[in-house]
């Protein structure tokens, strides 16, 4: 197989592309759907600072380097999320990346800031420990952004991560999630402008590019998300892709292309529902943010873990 | 397995509704799917007549023999498709069952009428067979409803049919299609009103309701159809349902409610955009419409393979 840009021995395959590259073609691939994702859907300018979303995982990790390569002015910010050796670790790959790239990374800790780890919280809600966990991010990444006083937060949400997202929120018809699953989430207030620069590259295609860049990552999935139904939909998106090369991408930039205009009308209406959370002042439609009632229930149940333990 | 309603052994289980029935309360238990069904998308009265689409499979033949057993008046109109014996023997079973039941079947032969059949048309157009047997089938039945006079078209589609041409119309995003995927398409301009009775029953449900109540029908799938993707994506879904008992319903179910009043106005201007075939008069958005276009092609290439044979 030969690099069609170049022709030299080819590394990777892209089917849905129907291309194959060598290692520096791949790697200006990557680079060029980045930047091609960023001018398409006019996601963030250079003079602006941006704040990304590290994890210590692939995806992560790649924006970021690619973000800084494309001369960007980005921050990294790692979450702690109490998840034992698996969050012990994901910091570890995360400082490790800062530190050799020279790139500042805050970190917010959830256990010491807030009293709980994500294990505590999910055993508080009793629901899955990923819906404890996406709030949780949601809330303190966007905090973060505005109290760091950055334009945009980006993250690392790649094509497949989007596409399951997609197809879960299809499978149930969850009209306001549709409205909503957007690669630019405009500001609001109290909203810093989230983007998601990975749209155009799949994860296989993120995982290469760390290996191939040198950057060590994570491998291991989330223990708490083994089994999910976001997992689950992306096996079987990969089945469809399987058979139809191209597929999960005409799937997700079809939704974007086609469908999101016909729901601009459900996101302002949307929008216009959000108010003000009473205690910590961060928008929500109700009158107690979903953080503030995680917080409230989570702390106690951590208390208790720690008083038996 | 208790029959749920009377307590007798039971012969099926459903699992989306996690439920057993005894062959009495089954057969009884179908036919309340099929009025509620008519009732809440408000599909026809009593006092009006129905032409039912029989291909002489298990959907067609249930939906018929439930229409007459509620008090309908409703005839069969049989589409012979010139797929050699497989029409043939569809033929058959659908004749049968109207002598059997003292009802009166309609036969449109469409290679003694308009000079092809699918396979020819197939060849001609160079598309896979299903596209242009589905497109003949719209005309020729809505043809055949308004020339008989009757108020409304009854098909066999049922949940898994329905469920499947949505989760295809959904992986490429075809608002126009989906906004028209509906359980009543309402009479317009040379378009009979069209119906869907089965939209709440499965297609092992009526398989069994055929069988407990004696019904031959054809058994095999048609040999065009072999493979498709429409069949692939029925797999898919059935996958996702073994492991979410319920979850096809939801798909389906949730899209009439909360995705399809977000889609009338696309439906609308779709329904501004018909005029009418200048050939046949039929509605359509181009100046001949599709089927006389198909006509056009297919006829003279089922005469070349008359010559050949």
């Amino acid at each position: 197989m030969r690099c069609k840009p170049c022709g030299a021995d080819a590394v990777i395959e892209i089917r849905r592309h129907r291309v194959a590259f060598c290692r520096d073609c791949f790697l200006h691939h990557c680079q060029e759907q980045v930047r091609r994702a960023i001018s398409s859907h006019r996601m963030m300018g250079h003079s602006e600072r941006v704040l990304v979303a590290i994890s210590g995982g692939k995806d992560s990790l790649a924006v970021w380097d690619i973000l800084l390569d494309l001369g960007y002015t980005a921050d990294g910010v790692y979450l702690g999320l109490g998840i034992g050796d698996y969050s012990d670790t994901s910091r570890t790959y995360a400082e490790a990346y800062a530190t050799a790239r020279g790139a500042h990374l805050r970190v917010v800790d959830i256990p010491t800031e807030h009293g709980f780890g994500i294990p505590d919280a999910a055993r508080a809600t009793k629901r899955v420990p990923c819906s404890a966990c996406g709030l949780s991010k949601r809330h303190l990444l966007n905090t973060a952004a505005l109290d760091g006083g950055y334009d945009v937060l980006a993250t690392g949400h790649n094509l497949d991560d989007e596409a399951a997202v997609l197809f879960g929120n299809v499978m149930q018809w969850h009209v306001g999630y549709l409205a909503r699953q957007r690669p630019v989430l405009p500001a609001t207030p109290g909203f810093a402008r989230r983007v998601k620069p990975l749209i155009r590259l799949g994860e296989r295609e993120t995982a290469a590019y760390c290996v191939l860049k040198g950057i060590d990552y994570i491998v291991d999935e989330c223990p708490m998300a083994a089994g999910n139904r976001h997992l689950r939909y992306k096996e079987t998106l990969n089945e469809i892709e399987d058979r139809s090369p191209g597929a999960k991408a005409a799937f997700y930039f079809q939704f974007l292309d086609q469908m999101l205009p016909v729901l601009d009308d459900v996101a302002a209406a949307e929008r216009d529902l959000v108010g003000t959370c009473s205690r910590c002042g961060a928008p929500s439609s109700a009158e107690i943010c979903a953080f503030c009632k995680l917080v409230e229930k989570a702390a106690p149940t951590a208390d208790d873990e720690r008083q038996i333990g």
